[in-house]
């Protein structure tokens, strides 16, 4: 019964993850998303793509993977992929922010997804590699499918899309061929209008 | 390629659930949640709760259950569970939307996708079962912890709050102990105040 009081304790916690604003619109819709329905998003693509592998992955593992990854962000925030100075700077505050949320539960599930977001972030077992291409993938879609892209508004290069969206290709090497075609496309229509 | 690419379709589409809006506030915060975050919670409640089920369940199946279960919202929008005629009328319609939406998909996952949902909305299997219950349980947890309730706002009675979320003690036993003595808790302090 405690143990169900402290499942209760996360579940109220991590609804601060709604509020929780990032750097793209969904598509069609004119307000910046937040990181709840972009967790639930990585999470249903992951298990969408995870046949499209090249190596054999834990499917239940890569889930888990993506619904936890951003819940760090209520203590975080989000920072977009594009400051790469601002993110290499928030590790330490998501380490400290996974650890006191992630205490919230049973210490059993709570050791559990500790290791899991860890592992996520490291991104070193097939696991993490496919989960952090799911994640990449979808603002990808969203920015060349939408106008304007949220890549004009912050002033950032293709070299830079190119290269922080390649580990895509890592996960599903034909998804990255398809979103790299389209990333260049996209920027050769704003940029030529 | 021919199937990555229909995936981006499905997940270009899907987008359009984070502006499906529900009648429940997410804790906190002013504003009507959407059920593409609702479902990033409800697989994630899921996922933590299942040790707690007295019956065994497919942990996996539950969370793809969750994923895909109010997707069909994006074409018959949501439904509150005190509107129990609506919810009836509705149920053609989302069977039409859950063929539509998973049509997009490589035939082998959208018939796979169709089944799961199909499963979940006929809540005889264990993880139907389990699935259902964690689902109620977080407008539940959202409604007693906030202020107005949206039981309050809508006129709902606490013997239909009561009535319609007792499937949750069909999941997991002690979290129905717990919430609906919340329920009532909650219902006392506005009746009274």
């Amino acid at each position: 019964m405690d143990e169900i009081h402290k499942v209760f304790q996360f579940i109220t916690e991590i609804d601060k993850l709604k509020a929780v604003t990032r750097q793209n619109r969904p598509i069609g819709i004119n307000r910046m998303e937040n990181s709840a329905e972009h967790s639930w998003q990585a999470a249903l693509l992951a298990m969408t793509m995870a046949k499209y592998s090249p190596v054999s992955i834990d499917q239940a593992k890569v889930v888990q993977m993506l619904l936890l990854h951003d819940i760090v962000e209520i203590d975080a925030g989000d920072t977009i992929l594009y400051d790469e100075v601002g993110r290499e700077a928030k590790e330490i505050e998501e380490l400290a922010a996974a650890k006191r949320i992630f205490s919230l539960l049973p210490s059993d599930i709570g050791d559990e997804y500790l290791a899991t977001w860890c592992e996520f972030e490291e991104r070193k077992t097939p696991e993490a590699i496919f989960a952090y291409a799911m994640d990449r993938l979808i603002p990808v879609v969203q920015n060349f499918t939408n106008r304007p892209t949220t890549w004009e508004e912050h002033g950032v290069s293709i070299e830079q899309v190119i290269r922080l969206n390649t580990p895509i290709g890592d996960g599903v090497p034909e998804a990255w061929q398809i979103a790299e075609r389209e990333i260049r496309k996209a920027f050769d229509e704003f940029t030529n209008k």
